[in-house]
C-alpha cells in the first residue's frame, strides 16, 4: 500500500540503491532511518519535541506530526526497515507549488567532528548559506495542467543562487507567468494572498521568528522550512492554502539556555526577501504595464500623468 | 599632547613595537590605520558611512563621529602616520565599567581570502563566536576607588567564556559586589539602572536590532559592540549614562541587499542573556535575601508565608 511520495522537492529519494520515504493513503509519511546517530538524533528529537510542554501550540503546528517509529518494507524491497512515521505535509493537496529552504549560514554544530565539519563548509561555501544566511535545497512550481511543474534544473543550480536568483525565484513561486523563459518578468499575481494577510507565509514565519527570538532548548542545524500552496485555489481566489513546515531534524541539539542565532539570523534574512516583495508590489505592476504599453508603442502624457493604453485600449481612444 | 586611552579594554595597544591609539585633551581618539587593506576598509567605511543619508540619526548616534585621517607622530615614536581621526568615545567618563563585545559566530566574510578564513575560523572556533554569536574581547569593570577595576586574567579566558560565564559576567558588570572572589553572587544592583528603562542599553540594543533587520548596506564582521556606564553615579541613583556604540570597521562590506543575518543573529543572542537577567531580578533578590538569612541561621515560617529576618531584625522581633 506504500509508495513514493508525488511531492518530495529535496532530501534522499529512493532509487539507484537508496532508501527513500514512503507514504500511505491515510496522510502518513514513512521515513527511513538513517543509520548512523541521524537517525537516533532525530528519533530523539521529535520524542523530544512531541512531548514538550513549553512549546506553544501556535509553534507546534508547524512541525510534522510525530507517531514513533515502525519496521516497513523498505523503498528498494531489502526488507523491513525502521522508519519514523510523520504526517504526508502534502496529504489533500492538489498541484501544490513547494520551495525547501535549508535555514542557516551554518549547518554544523561546534561540537561537530573535524571531518563533518570541513564537509559541510566546503558544501556551505559552494552555496548560497554563507552570503544569504540560507539555501535554496529544491522548488516545484505548478504552472498549468498542461505545463506541469516547473522544477530547477539541478540541485547544485539551485543551492547556489545568489542574492537576485533568490529573489526572482521567490516572485516566480507566486506568478501566474512562470515559464521556462529566464528573462519572463514574474507578475507576482499571488504575492498578497501567498505571502501576505494574517494567514499568509509572512505572518507565519514572523510567528516563528519571535519564537526563535526567545527559545533556547533546541538548536537546529540543517534544518529546512517548507513553504507550500495551491496556485489553483489562489486562481479562482479561494484560500491558496499557504503555509510554512519545519522538516529535517537530525541534526538538532540542545540550546544550553542560548537562541539559536544561526537559524534566527537566516531565518530573518528569508523575511527581508519576502517583504520587499510585499511592500513592492505596484511597483512591479507598474513597471509590467509600463513595458507592455512600451512594447505596445502606444502611451499618452497628456499633463495629468501618465496614462499607459495597450493596443486595444489605444484603438477604442483613437474611435472617440 | 597626544597619549595613550585610559580606558582601552581590547585592540591593538601601543607598546612592543606594535602602534597603538593616541587620545587628546579635546575628546578625539586617533586609530592608526592598518597598513594593509584593513586600513583603507575603514577609512572606505567611515566616509561612506558618515556621508550615508539612508542612515537613521537614532543609528548614527551608536557610530563613533568621524574626522577624517590625519598625519599623526606615532605612539612608537617613529614618526609621522596617518591615523583615523575618531570621537574619543570615553572622553568626560569618570571610572566607566566597559565591556567590548564582538558580534558574530563568524568573524570572516564569505569572499575573503583561504588563509584569513582559516585563521579567522580556528579563532572563532577557540572562543565562545560559534556557541553564543559573540565573544567578548575586552572589560574592566569599575569595583570602588580602593579596589579600581576588575579587569579579566587574559584575553584568551575572557573570549572563550561558556553561556553560563557570560551571563555571570553580564550580572558581575551591574553589580555592586563585583570582587576577585569567583564564588560571590553578583547582586545585579544596577541592572535596571544600566540594562533596563527607556534610555538603557537594552532598549538601545533593541532600536540597532530593528535597523538590522531592515538594513542590507553593510555587512560587519569582526565589529563590536561596547556597553560603557559609569557606577559611581548609578550609585548615587543618578543617570548611569548607560550607552553602546559600534566599533572596528575594518571588515565591513558592502550588504549586496541582503540583511547582515550573521550581526543581527550574534545581537539577538546577546539581546536574550541581557532580558533575561531584567526579567528575573526578584529571583536573584529573593534569593540573595534567603541566603543571608540562612548564613545568619535566622528565618522564621509562620504560615504566612517565609519571613526572612536578619540577625538585627531577628533581634528587634525577639524584643517584641
Amino acid at each position: 500500500m506504500l509508495k513514493a511520495p508525488d511531492n518530495q522537492v529535496a532530501g534522499h529519494k529512493a532509487g539507484g540503491g537508496q532508501l527513500g520515504p514512503l507514504i500511505d493513503d491515510s496522510g502518513r509519511f514513512y521515513k527511513p532511518l538513517q543509520g548512523d546517530e541521524r537517525g537516533s538524533n532525530e528519533v530523539s528529537f521529535y520524542t523530544s519535541f512531541s512531548s514538550n510542554s513549553k512549546v506553544p501550540d501556535h509553534i507546534t503546528r508547524f512541525f510534522p506530526k510525530f507517531d514513533g517509529t515502525q519496521l516497513v518494507e523498505a523503498s528498494d524491497g531489502s526488507g523491513m526497515q525502521p522508519h519514523l512515521v510523520l504526517q504526508d505535509l502534502t496529504f489533500g493537496r492538489v498541484n501544490p507549488s513547494i520551495m525547501d529552504i535549508k535555514i542557516g549560514s551554518r549547518t554544523w554544530p561546534s561540537h561537530a567532528s573535524e571531518d563533518y565539519i570541513q564537509k559541510c563548509l566546503k558544501k556551505d561555501r559552494k552555496s548560497s548559506s554563507l552570503p544569504l544566511g540560507f539555501r535554496v535545497s529544491g522548488a516545484q512550481i505548478f504552472q498549468s495542467i498542461e505545463l506541469g511543474y516547473w522544477k530547477p534544473d539541478s540541485k547544485s543550480t539551485v543551492q547556489s543562487l545568489s542574492a537576485d536568483e533568490v529573489r526572482l525565484l521567490l516572485k516566480q513561486f507566486v506568478s501566474s507567468n512562470v515559464s521556462g523563459v529566464a528573462d519572463s518578468k514574474p507578475d507576482c499575481a499571488f504575492a498578497s494572498i501567498v505571502y501576505g494577510g494574517s494567514t499568509g507565509i509572512l505572518s507565519q514565519l514572523l510567528e516563528l521568528k519571535a519564537w526563535f527570538e526567545d527559545q533556547t532548548i533546541y538548536h537546529f542545524y540543517s534544518c529546512s522550512i517548507l513553504m507550500m500552496f495551491e496556485k489553483e485555489l489562489a486562481s479562482s481566489e479561494k484560500s491558496p492554502r499557504a503555509e510554512i513546515k519545519l522538516i529535517d531534524f537530525a541534526h538538532v541539539f540542545e540550546g544550553k539556555g542560548v537562541i539559536d542565532h544561526n537559524f534566527l539570523g537566516g531565518l530573518c534574512s528569508l523575511i527581508k526577501l519576502i517583504s520587499e516583495i510585499l511592500t513592492t508590489p505596484e511597483d512591479y505592476a507598474a513597471d509590467s504595464l509600463l513595458e507592455d504599453a512600451q512594447r505596445n508603442h502606444v502611451y499618452t502624457d497628456n499633463g495629468g500623468g501618465l496614462n499607459i493604453l495597450n493596443d486595444c485600449d489605444a484603438k477604442a481612444y483613437r474611435l472617440l
